[in-house]
C-alpha cells in the first residue's frame, strides 16, 4: 500500500550515471525512430523552444509530448549551454535537467541529468536519418569534429550503415588522432585522423559535421554523388558548418522545419537566398512515416539538418524512465510532500 | 572537503512542505519588488513563456533570469496545468517543479516544488502592485474568487495596506462565506461573504479578481473613483476577468506588456479595440524603479493586469534556496553523478 503510493506520488530522480547505464544507443534509435514517425501522424504534443542568451552562453529549454504504448509523456529539458565552462571552471560545456511528466495529468514523473540522453538522443536523430538517406551500403564515413558527440554519431551511423573506415578531421590534430583510436578499437572499424577535410569528405559515402563551427566546414564540390550529410553543430543561429551551396545543390530533409529556419544551417542558406522554404524536400518524420520516399538514387546528396528536438528528448527519457521504472533504478522522492 | 564537493556538485531537492515553511510572504513580497526594479533596469535574462496545449489542459514553462545579492540566477518553472484533476484523479489542478540554475555556468542548484511558490510569488506581485498604486489609505478590499489564490492575494495587501474591511465574493456562496470566516480570524479585519459584487466592488478601495473566468466580472461603472483594482486570474488568452472598457476608463499597469498583450486582460481589451499598447501607462518595473510615478491623484483608477512572470519565479526561488541553504533544509543528490 505504502509502496503504491509511493508509485504514485512521487518523483523517480535518475543520475547521469544511470541515464548512461539505462540507456542504450540501438534502442535510443528506435524510440527517436518512432517519435518522428508519432510527429508526423499528428501524435505529439509538438516541439518547442525557449532560449535566453547571457554573455558567456545561455539557456535553452525544449518540451514536447508523445502518447507511446507506456503512457503520455511530456519532457521539459532545461540546458545551460556554456562554452568557456571547462577551461574556467572544470565544469562540463552544457548541464541541464529533464523533467518528465504524465502529459495527461501534469505529474512530474521522473527528473533525470541530461547530459547522456542529450548526446544519445543526438546522434540517434543522425541513425534514423542516415537509414533512410544514406545509401544502404554506406562504407566510408567522415567525421568532422572529434568530440564526445562526434563519437556518439560514429557510433550510431555504425548501428544502421556497414560503416568500415573512418576518416577523423578535427582542428585538434591530437584530438583527431585519439579519436580515430578510440573507435578503431571500439567499433573495428578503419579510423584514421584526416588533416584534408576535403579529401576525406570527397571519398566518403556519409559525413556528419558536429562542431561549434560559426563558417561553413563543408563547401559545395566537397563531397561526391550520393553522399550523405549530417550537420549536427548548428543549433543556435551563430553556428554553420554547411556551405549554403551545397544546400542549395542537395535534397535538403530537415529534423523540424521551424527550427530549423531558425537555428540550423538550413537558416544561413536561406538568409544567404541560396534556398527557399519550399526548397526544403522533408521534415524527418514524414519519411520515417512513409509519407514521403527517403533517398530515391544512388546519385543524390542528401543533407540532414539537425538542430536537435524535444521530441528526442521525450523520447529518449520515456525510454530511460520505463526502464528505471523496471529495474529499480533511481531515487523517489515526494517533492509534493 | 566531502562537504564542499557536495556543496559545490550536487543539487538541492526541495519539497512543497518545505518550500512553504521557508517562504514567507512579505520577504517574497520584497524579492519580487527587487525583481520587477531589476528588470526595468536591465538587469534581468528576460521572462520568457512557452505553452503546450492537451486536451484537458496544457503546460506551460517560465524562465527568467537575475542579477542578485546572493548570486546571479535563472530559473525555468514547468507546470502542468489540468483543471479536471482535482474531480477526476483528486490531484491538484497545477502540478510542478522550478529548476534554479547558476545564471553563469548553468549549474543546476536546486529543484523545488511549484504550488506554493507559485501562489507566493503571484500574490506577491499584486502587493507590490498595490503598494505603488492603491490609495495609502485604502481600507475597504473586495476579493472575487474565493480559492486558495484568494487568500494570498487579501494577505498580500494586508500586507502592504492598511485593510480593515473585506467583501467575499464567489460564484460558490459556501466557499465565500468560510473565507470570510477564515480571513476575519486570521487578519483581524471585518470580512464577509457579498452576494453582489458590483456593490461589493462600488464600496472598496482595492479590488482584486483571482478567478478562473472566461467573461468579464467587473464592468465599467462598478467601481469608484481612487479604486485600485488587480486582474489576477487572466493567464491564458482564454481568461477574462475584466470589462474592455473598465480597462479603457483606468491607468493600465501591466507585469510584462507582451505577457499581458499575449494572455492577460490586456489582450481582450486589446481585441475589443478598446485600448491600444500605447494606452498602457507602465510596466510594474518602471514604477518600482522610479522611472514612472505610480498614482498620481486621489481619483484615479488604476488596473494592475498580473499574468504572472518567471521574474517573479526566480525571485522566489532565490529566496527558498537560500534560506534553505542557510537552515540545512532539503537534499541534496549529485544529479551528475
Amino acid at each position: 500500500m505504502m509502496g503504491l503510493m509511493m508509485e504514485t506520488e512521487s518523483t523517480l530522480l535518475i543520475t547521469r550515471g544511470e541515464v548512461a547505464s539505462l540507456l542504450g544507443l540501438a534502442e535510443c534509435i528506435d524510440a527517436v525512430e518512432e517519435a518522428f514517425r508519432l510527429h508526423a501522424e499528428g501524435m505529439s504534443l509538438p516541439p518547442g523552444v525557449l532560449e535566453t542568451l547571457t554573455n558567456d552562453g545561455g539557456f535553452h529549454i525544449k518540451a514536447a509530448g508523445l502518447k507511446l504504448a507506456g503512457g503520455s509523456y511530456y519532457a521539459a529539458k532545461v540546458n545551460g549551454n556554456f562554452p568557456l565552462n571547462p577551461e574556467r571552471f572544470g565544469l562540463p560545456t552544457i548541464q541541464g535537467v529533464v523533467m518528465l511528466c504524465d502529459a495527461e495529468r501534469g505529474r512530474p514523473l521522473a527528473l533525470m541529468d541530461s547530459m547522456e540522453l542529450t548526446a544519445l538522443r543526438t546522434a540517434a536523430a543522425t541513425g534514423v536519418a542516415a537509414k533512410y538517406l544514406a545509401r544502404p551500403d554506406s562504407k566510408v564515413a567522415t567525421v568532422c569534429g572529434c568530440g564526445v558527440q562526434g563519437r556518439v554519431q560514429l557510433k550510431a551511423l555504425a548501428e544502421v550503415l556497414p560503416i568500415e573506415k573512418v576518416y577523423a578531421f578535427d582542428t585538434d590534430a591530437a584530438r583527431a588522432e585519439s579519436f580515430a583510436h578510440a573507435m578503431s578499437d571500439e567499433l573495428g572499424v578503419e579510423a584514421s585522423a584526416a588533416t584534408d577535410l576535403r579529401r576525406a569528405a570527397g571519398e566518403s559515402d556519409v559525413c556528419v559535421t558536429c562542431t561549434p563551427s560559426r563558417q561553413p566546414l563543408l563547401m559545395k564540390g566537397d563531397v561526391r554523388p550520393g553522399t550523405f550529410v549530417a550537420g549536427v553543430g548548428a543549433d543556435n543561429p551563430l553556428k554553420q558548418e554547411l556551405d549554403p551551396r551545397l544546400m542549395a545543390s542537395a535534397k535538403i530533409v530537415v529534423d523540424i522545419l521551424e527550427q530549423c529556419a531558425g537555428i540550423g544551417d538550413l537558416h544561413h542558406a536561406l538568409e544567404a537566398g541560396a534556398v527557399t522554404r519550399a526548397d526544403v524536400y522533408a521534415e524527418l518524420g514524414e519519411i520515417v512515416a512513409g509519407r514521403k520516399p527517403g533517398r530515391a538514387s544512388g546519385e543524390e546528396v542528401i543533407i540532414f539538418d539537425s538542430t536537435g528536438t524535444a521530441l528526442q528528448d521525450v523520447a529518449a527519457a520515456a525510454v530511460v524512465y520505463e526502464k528505471a521504472l523496471h529495474a529499480g533504478v533511481g531515487v523517489r522522492l515526494n517533492l509534493a510532500g
